[in-house]
């Protein structure tokens, strides 16, 4: 690389310009409201080109979760807890007004007399632009869920030293 | 430019100095204390001399709602949604014991005995300092909210991509 | 410097490459869950070799109060506001299922079962890795906490200004 090919590079645009930009997103939350914020920017970025990976982490474990799918574990607290802890994308509670679950179904009405994308189609979505989605190792076990309780077309299983590879090259990096 | 030129450059810190820093808020959360944490965090980068982008989504939107402003949605769900989530940022609930209202009233009446700017207070500031305020055209949607809903002085209506924009340059992203 | 130095800083990575990585988190939530996630981030950075600080405000100042330390404050609201919100690592509610504290209690049993480390023993592992542990003064004065509520071997009181100071070089910011 000789001094002429280097001028380009020499602003933080013209550095960032050379690969792609990267976006992370952590979503710990298992609520609709920001699964949904999570998805849009997710996809949105994919969408503008940007390589998108989204770690589900906790209760942000539930939206990549399939539908009815319950825990392995046998001990008798972590069943207990997969099964308050419903999985499904298509049936989360929202982070607020969410009444036992009416909250959650009218948001949900609305968006669709509105035509607006709910988070299993943005799922979907994120899935068809190629966006990378990550279930945490270490929560899986901790809630006591395996991989086949994971919807199909999840990446990778990783922990947090995956994640930080990835975020520190990252231009946004989202904690929902 | 030649190399000479270019040298001061070839630090990460030369490169950013170069453009003041930027700061992108995403506003999801509608509680006090989160509301708080993300205008002080906005008004200290503008006083810094930073460039501070605050875009507020969901129940964010509550935040820049006039006091009483309502839904204008004809559909009974949307109305009843716009009921429930009263506006305005003199009347946010806080996120942790917030007992109906008086959790919230507590905090403020310390805030003030204690000569601590509210939000409302902490609005005028980042408005006097320049921060740019943008709601989120989807949930204003989905809220059945339109924009003369909204307190004077917000900058732009837009989407996700309008956010992108701006967080793929920013120094500090934060969701919130 | 001549532009043989110049050329390996070239790239991102490169200039990224010359000092070590900065990761800055903001804790304003007081859940155990959260807790665990913004202690894992930090120690899985300061382990990779990461420069990690932690900002403390709001309700996740309690996640670094002694256990049973009380507020300081003469008036009755703040008493009754550090009493309500009482603090220590070990006692965090979560953030969903909680049920007064059965939840938090049930999610603890089975990580000690697992032999998962709970929060106060990431806070150790955090202070051995040399993360830099900050408590923001505007929101100790809220709540009426002194210094001496708090744990150990917390580096520093400081506001928003030192944040953004630090956040402004990171790599990855996270608001938890």
């Amino acid at each position: 690389m000789n001094s002429t090919q280097v001028e380009p590079a020499t602003t933080l645009a013209g550095l960032r310009a050379a690969k792609p930009e990267r976006v992370t997103i952590v979503l710990l939350s298992g609520e609709m409201d920001k699964a949904m914020a999570a998805f849009i920017i997710a996809t949105g970025a994919a969408a503008m080109g940007m390589q998108v990976t989204m770690f589900f982490t906790f209760w942000g474990l539930n939206v990549i979760r399939k539908p009815g799918a319950t825990s392995a574990a046998r001990d008798v607290l972590r069943k207990m807890f997969g099964w308050l802890n419903k999985g499904g994308a298509a049936r989360l509670p929202i982070s607020r007004f969410n009444f036992g679950g009416l909250g959650a179904a009218m948001m949900t009405k609305v968006m669709r007399d509105n035509r607006m994308p709910g988070v299993p189609e943005l799922i979907d979505t994120a899935q068809d632009l190629g966006v990378t989605l990550i279930a945490c190792t270490t929560t899986l076990g901790l809630l006591g869920l395996s991989k086949d309780t994971l919807i199909d077309g999840v990446d990778q299983l990783a922990g947090v030293s995956t994640y930080l590879a990835e975020a520190k090259d990252g231009s946004v990096n989202l904690f929902i």
